[in-house]
């Protein structure tokens, strides 16, 4: 018996059915109804012979769900109304005393809660393992330098190790926020009821403990209109899946003939339909491609958010196929990054021949002159004319003449050229977090504390 | 044969592949071949005796889809790779000619046109039907008033066919935009090949007129980058539905008790899981509720497309899900819009009643003023010192005295009284596009005819 | 002397220059100059007199700046080569020695992330402000009884304090992320160098101390590329703010004239141009309109970030401008809220009204059913028909007759009339975090303990 | 006298006020205030001494907001007030007479949509500036060859010109839209009063013809609710935007030394504040930098309309920022790229280099096998099998010995080698859109009769 005469509209049943998208939350409500179920036992609210037949009856639906034969009927217009239905059948009329003191609008906040956490738990094992493998190519590519670059244009030279390890704290802060995003997600919505609580006794730190959450939703209110919880997960993703960009990225563009610092392994790239000679780095195009389309998710989160009056609204169901789009997407990433880098071979030759561009030791040789007492913007003028007379003469520094060295500066000296050829340059970055092998060696080994 | 030794990992397949979701476009993959086909025969590139085994063949795959049987298989990455391997399977080794003077590039960029094509028509006569539906309830209230909102407080007083309106002319707006969107959309890509252009004498020309296009992209490596046409949409699409996000905000709101302005039928309505009584509005909530989707579907395509060097490059395969997901939006919240509105009831009494608040003619009541020579900002003031007089004195307007009246003026007299008393207001707002009957009337046959 | 030859191009010095906003970073930038030439001094990188001279120069400088007599030069590009050309006048040569072991790239991202941390820290004490006024507000108005809605539809009586409370937890989520915030701008950049270190022994942690910041960065290509600290602060601000335009959302509809719940302080309302008896909401309004303003700050420099090879590339730059007003944007709305709510108004009457309706029970009538053992589901279709036949003929639940009762169940007897009569819907959700009082006087002091 | 007791907060007004930023829109407040009252008088409204006395006010206040000598009151919450209150001053009592007839909400939305009529038109003209510079460029490196890229991998040659010309049809794509949104904005709302019309017999048509409007709002709730016309410019600049950022982002990439495709001026680089020799490409990367600004403001200005109930909400006071600063943005970065474009300049050596490697002819020998009948999916196979053993042998394609090919086809014979001694590869693309030089010449053409 319902309060409506009419049937739904079939147009209004496929713009407001969600059972093609929540049916993924099925283990998460199963489980809750479980706890909810023991706790009503508990509370003398249902006695357990009831409690029994109805955990008998979610063993039921779970072997149905789990073996694909669960009988969905065209009425169910969401997982939580059709797995209640399918106890009903199962467990007559007992079935119909689960939804007792509980009502959609905690339980979903909850199946949403729990699929967070999950989904924040695999995000934070999937980086640890992007992470190790960055640390495994930094230590198999601990000496080889490279140049750095600043606005696309050699700076000063690098080792390949130190490039690679600035993803590798960038993973660890994405860590970091996805263990934030765990705690928001373990505040326990169930109990809340519709919204003003319910009319029983019951025990939600039962609840709690027994499903994993760490505490209770303390104003059933906010229990049904909060998703925070969504939002700092998909912010948490939109932001790992932009390092993953910058990742992606920086492989594409090494990867072309003009850098040809890296290449895929043949695994982890695609061909051309018509150019047969192509092989392209689709996977790290696609790892570039997928940040804004978190990003999208995130906003279009916001929002629904935006305006929403409390309680619960309808607009609240847009939180679920973003997030599972998003929890899906940044898992894939992750995984694509472990392979591709897994295979992944660097070229010796090119990058150390980039790396040895004399230019590079610019700074070098101005802190040379800071040394000798110069004032350091004073210094980078001198180098600067350097820079312009080499230009000019189409020589390299090395090449200039100490008469041409003379012109700028009096302080120029035998070690300018000794500077030049000794090659020093990335081993004078003795600072700490600087590029020397030492400071490297000292970063790996803190790296990989904080990735354990 | 491929340049390739290893075969691809199959988390890069997961990654890459686009099949599961670029399967929709193949009716346009089987066009867009057959018109290939023909231009290549008419040019003499193939014969026409090899033309016609590709086009049975092509027919065969298209039976084979529509009737979801055409063996897909594991190695398919995409739709069009599927089709050829399959016509190949079919019309060996005729089927490997196909791809002459063609390229995945184009290819791909072509199918994205004519479902954009497609989909702006579609919006475009959906959009039809719901401004008809609108039209045909302003008929139905043209003369039933209510109150005009500003900030959401009582302002002045409005026909509903007046406000109802409005939203015809927010989707005839919407539907120029589509009508932009399949300009924008019938440029062929077709011919481009990869990106330079193809080693064959083709006719472009001919396969547009074939399959619909107005012209052919002028420049080859434009052809295959350029996605605007993808832009467009998404913005159109995304303006629509915020057009829809207000008229179904405005459904929210009137449905509520404290306004009680309109009921949604039973047959757009849902009820909730735990309070019997409960009559929720959910279709104009996910109304309101799918903008922001669209939204994040052209923020995400923008990201995509930002920064990103031509010519073709992995990361336009994003462009798809984006697109697919908006039309299928976009129609679904179109379609319900239309079917929800024609069900639904308003309540002339409440209507009414709220339209009859006195301080909704305070503007006529300083335009009396005006009328007697005093300066409209003078007159405002003597209006608002009458309203905050009857609110301290907890009066209607009307209940103020000739005394009352004296002290703020010495313009107000007994047509004060008649103003209140004769409830003109409405029909003294004759200004082109205002709410007296007379203009609505106009209005409407300038809508109407618009819309036809 | 610099390497180029020719002057920079007018229309290249406006799009490229940042001095017109990142002078709002010159105190920041003092104060990382100041710690810096100590550091440099106490390394013996440079002489204490020089030193000295430093600080006697930036103490110079700072009053220049505070006394708004700082004489910018049309050749100052950004704050910092401002403050380092005029340090350079007042000090000179001694001037020229304070970018010694340091470049624009870590001295700007240090700047910003000492924003941050104030912005962060101003951000928690807004936040708990409001809470505070929330929370008074709540006591205030304990046991004041209202209708809770979902889907706007009345659903069940609350108590306005527990309404508001909600919004507690809401902010005392958005103040724990304006916690992890200010940890996560923590972390120095300074001495990063570049891209790759610098060529001195630098004492890293030793600036740390001195300005506050808890660790250094450990990865110099890392300090100078990243700026997660400014997308956490975004996402955070964006959170609160969406927050705060649920709470603008509710008081724009409670101060409608058909909710008529609260209204807005004179102080904190605005006029109609045109119609004299307006009196509008826009503090509401606008508190309601900031939110996508921060959501698009966000999604902004997601798609700067995107994509984005290491190491500094100009493109960060577009962080500040998104920051900046961010941060005011965020600072004005929590002020804006505190005032505004420090003089709001409620309407018990209008209130009570509302939440009087009777539909308000339906679901204690269904759990009354659920006590004499009718499961949940069937208890809930009997109130659903009690629900259907009151209305249809036009009578409250209370005047059905026992005889209509009888016809849709055995078990509803005098108890029924009494819990309509009783009224004590509120006071049986006894459930934790439910709307009964003592569980709202509990809610309260834990919320006041979080808050503090 | 207003309706209200007590003074606004401090806070409130802070919030509250437009004026720091509408006044950009006075110039445009003051033509329609002259329009206004030339109409007022002409439908006898107003006297036409009345008439005189408005205008003669109107042009002291221009002249005062030019001469910036314009007495600013703290008291003037936004332009308009400013304007009729100082006009009150100058013109009393006659000044109260301006606003007979209108309301702020068709005033402000009149003022929006004339920036944005001027706003498109600059940036209509810009745009074809911007065109005609690159028509120049293309022009003047006609036969350049270069690699053309897929996946960021060289694919196959073009000319330099044909890939230039590529981003005029992006632009003239871009100024279609402009136009679209001149015409959107060109719909004249005022006169629609607050939301329902006047209580005045105006005479719309006349002010839409003074003011160049093309057609009057036929609706005057749609009138003061739309914003579609800025919602439309800021998606013509975001998509304008992003054509830029590619620009921007291929000229860092050919700027970079790997590549050595072009050198920006001197008059549009940067140097760095601590490495001597860098010239980093700051307007290429910021030229980058920005589309993700304008697409954060139109997506801002969607959440700020999404879900909002009719009429005027002050919500709507949103829309001048983002709109100022995204016109701003957008016309600087069309400055910008018109400068730097003029200046760049190729090197012609290194992009000829890079355009013989001989794998780009791969498709050009595959092309000769399917004109000797190989279907081309074998032809593509046979290459693909070439292309691995030459890369497996570290040989050119030119080093394989006829033995070699034969292994992989019989058809291959002298003119294999003919094809790729002869590098006609970018001559063949005879195609309509195609690279060859006659068909350059024809697009040459083209684009610059479209641009006209």
């Amino acid at each position: 018996m319902s309060r409506f005469v009419d049937p739904q509209h079939a147009d209004f049943r496929a713009f407001n059915d969600s059972i093609s998208f929540d049916r993924r939350l099925a283990p998460y409500d199963i489980a809750q109804s479980r706890a909810h179920a023991s706790m009503l036992a508990a509370q003398g609210i249902i006695s357990d012979a009831e409690r029994d037949e109805l955990l008998q009856g979610l063993d039921q639906v779970e072997r149905e769900l789990n073996d694909d034969v669960f009988p969905f009927s065209d009425s169910d217009e969401d997982i939580h109304m059709a797995i209640e239905r399918r106890l009903t059948e199962l467990a007559s009329p007992v079935g119909g005393k689960l939804h007792t003191a509980r009502s959609r609008n905690d339980q979903v906040a909850t199946d949403v809660a729990m699929f967070v956490r999950d989904a924040a738990r695999r995000a934070h094992d999937a980086i640890t393992g992007v992470g190790e493998v960055l640390i495994g190519l930094a230590e198999s590519h601990l000496d080889w330098p490279m140049p750095g670059y600043t606005h696309l244009q050699r700076a000063q030279p690098v080792y390949l190790s130190h490039h690679l390890l600035a993803y590798v704290w960038m993973l660890l802060r994405d860590r970091a926020r996805f263990v934030a995003v765990l705690d928001a997600a373990s505040v326990l919505p169930l109990g809340a009821g519709a919204l003003a609580g319910v009319n029983f006794d019951t025990d939600r730190e039962m609840v709690a403990r027994e499903l994993g959450f760490t505490s209770i939703a303390e104003n059933s209110i906010d229990a049904v209109s909060n998703r925070d919880f969504v939002l700092d997960y998909l912010a948490a993703a939109a932001t790992c899946a932009t390092h993953l960009s910058r990742l992606g990225a920086e492989i594409v563009l090494w990867s072309s003939q003009e850098f040809g610092f890296c290449e895929l392994s043949d695994a982890w790239s695609s061909g051309s339909s018509i150019m047969p000679q192509k092989k392209n780095p689709d996977a790290a195009e696609l790892l570039r491609a997928k940040a804004p389309r978190l990003a999208g998710h995130l906003l279009a989160l916001y929002g629904v958010m935006h305006g929403l009056p409390l309680t619960y609204n309808k607009d609240l169901q847009e939180d679920k196929e973003h997030l599972l789009d998003a929890a899906d997407t940044l898992e894939l990433s992750l995984r694509a990054a472990d392979g591709m880098l897994q295979s992944i071979s660097f070229h010796r030759p090119r990058l150390e021949q980039a790396a040895s561009d004399e230019f590079l030791a610019a700074t070098d040789i101005a802190d040379l002159l800071v040394r000798r007492g110069v004032p350091f913007r004073e210094a980078h003028g001198v180098v600067a004319g350097l820079v312009r007379a080499a230009i000019d003469q189409s020589k390299t520094l090395s090449e200039l003449t100490p008469d041409d060295l003379a012109e700028h500066s009096p302080d120029l000296d035998e070690e300018y050229y000794a500077l030049l050829r000794d090659r020093t340059w990335l081993e004078k970055k003795v600072s700490a977090g600087g590029t020397s092998l030492s400071r490297v060696r000292e970063q790996l080994e803190c790296a990989r504390a904080a990735l354990r």
